[in-house]
C-alpha cells in the first residue's frame, strides 16, 4: 500500500478472527488525511498488515444497517 | 477475475451509485459453487464488471449489523 497514509481513528469492533490471527474488523479510518470513513477489512494481529476491504460513507453504512 | 465463478443469488440492495453508473451493492453471492455469502462490492451498471469488495458469513453480517 505504498503512498497511502491512513489512521485508524476508532476501532469499532471485530467481526471474526481466523486461524492465522487475522481479524475482519469494522473501524473508522482516515485515508490520506481525509474525513474518517467506516472501513470493513482484514488486519493482521498487530495491525501492521492490511488485506482488501471496503470503505463506506455514513450514508452507505446507514443503508447497509437497514438492509442487513 | 479469471477462473472465479460466481452467481448473484439475491440482490439485497444498493448502498450508493456513483457518477460513472457503478453501484455499491449488498448481495448474496455464491463463489465457485459454494454456499452463498453476503457480499459488499462495487458493480458496473449491468453487473458485467466487479470492483473490490468483502464477503461476510452470516455470523459476520450479524455482528456487523450490531456494530453499525
Amino acid at each position: 500500500m505504498a503512498g497511502i497514509e491512513y489512521e485508524i481513528v476508532e476501532e469499532i469492533g471485530v467481526l471474526s478472527t481466523n486461524a492465522r490471527g487475522w481479524s475482519k474488523e469494522l473501524n473508522r479510518i482516515s485515508w490520506n488525511g481525509r474525513e474518517p470513513k467506516f472501513d470493513i477489512r482484514d488486519w493482521s494481529e498487530d495491525h501492521s498488515k492490511m488485506g482488501k476491504g471496503v470503505t463506506l460513507t455514513d450514508e452507505e453504512a446507514q443503508k447497509l444497517k437497514e438492509l442487513l
